[in-house]
């Protein structure tokens, strides 16, 4: 191990989605930030969307008419069947992006990977667990939202890097063009 | 030189002002993302205020009251020597800041420093440099102006951070309640 780095025992939360954006920034940062002998903890956080369209909500919100079972949440109307067939699909989706994301570490030594699924809007989520972790550096891609949802909501990483308290890396995908990152 | 630094041939562009925040996040780079064994080239960049109080426009702009030989320039009138008053200053304050900042780079063996000096709105000055420089990463504090600018033009990383192609770490001092980081 070097000297350079067997001294970091740094909490790096990096935050990964479906995006190639965020797989980017993670091996970006496995060449530049995190280095195989250090003795960091990094910890790759997932976010489920929120379970606004399948929880179920107090008995105010239940309809009971026998003809149509299910939850009206948020205007949508789900079935039981349907609401767990969503929350199924949310848990895959969660497993693979985070086993894409472990093989990407998959040359660590020492560096201990954690994995944390959490659920909720991204946003208020990364900043969140950046506190509760006590991250002392939030890594994520520039994008979290498709095109159509980040024109509404604005990207999750500007609000992130104006919102959470450690330092914030920021990593874009190079267009094609422009040639690989170093 | 330990393995894992010596392959870093990074250009690595820190953008630094007069705030604390900026010297901050040098100071944290320089123990997280810096080593002082590797090859990186470590550019820092002071940005001047705009030219815009004391250049000389074109004729048009020009008054040439013999009782007040000077420059209108965006409602502002400077005599040539308030003018050169000004720049002697805002060099000071450059040289100033870079001299600190040098100072704290004062234990990097083999990574190349270098300082440069432009002047404009930091936001396009930053992002240009960047792309000019072919920065592999940009460093800056979160902040960039005032207070009282910042609630007008936004911060200067927010801005970076959108617009500028390489990977971007924003480094927060963090308040005194919540201790030194790390």
């Amino acid at each position: 191990m070097s000297e350079a780095t067997a001294r970091f025992e740094r909490r790096v939360l990096v935050a990964v989605d479906e995006g190639e954006e965020s797989m980017y920034a993670l091996s970006w940062s496995l060449r530049n930030v995190i280095f195989q002998n250090s003795r960091d903890t990094l910890i790759l956080l997932y976010v489920k969307p929120p379970h606004a369209v399948y929880s179920p909500l107090d008995s105010t919100g239940r309809i009971d008419d026998p003809e149509t079972p299910g939850w009206l949440i948020s205007g949508y109307l789900f079935s039981p069947d349907i609401s767990a067939a969503i929350e199924k699909y949310s848990q895959e989706v969660a497993d693979c992006v985070l086993e894409k994301a472990k093989k990407l570490c998959k040359d660590l030594q020492n560096v201990m990977v954690e994995t944390r699924v959490e659920s909720g809007d991204p946003r208020d989520v990364i900043c969140d667990m950046s506190q509760k972790l006590g991250a002392d550096l939030l890594i994520m891609g520039s994008h979290g939202y498709g095109v159509v949802k980040r024109a509404f909501l604005g990207s999750v990483s500007n609000y992130c890097s104006q919102n959470v308290k450690c330092p914030v890396l920021i990593v874009k995908k190079p267009k094609p063009s422009a040639g690989a990152g170093k």
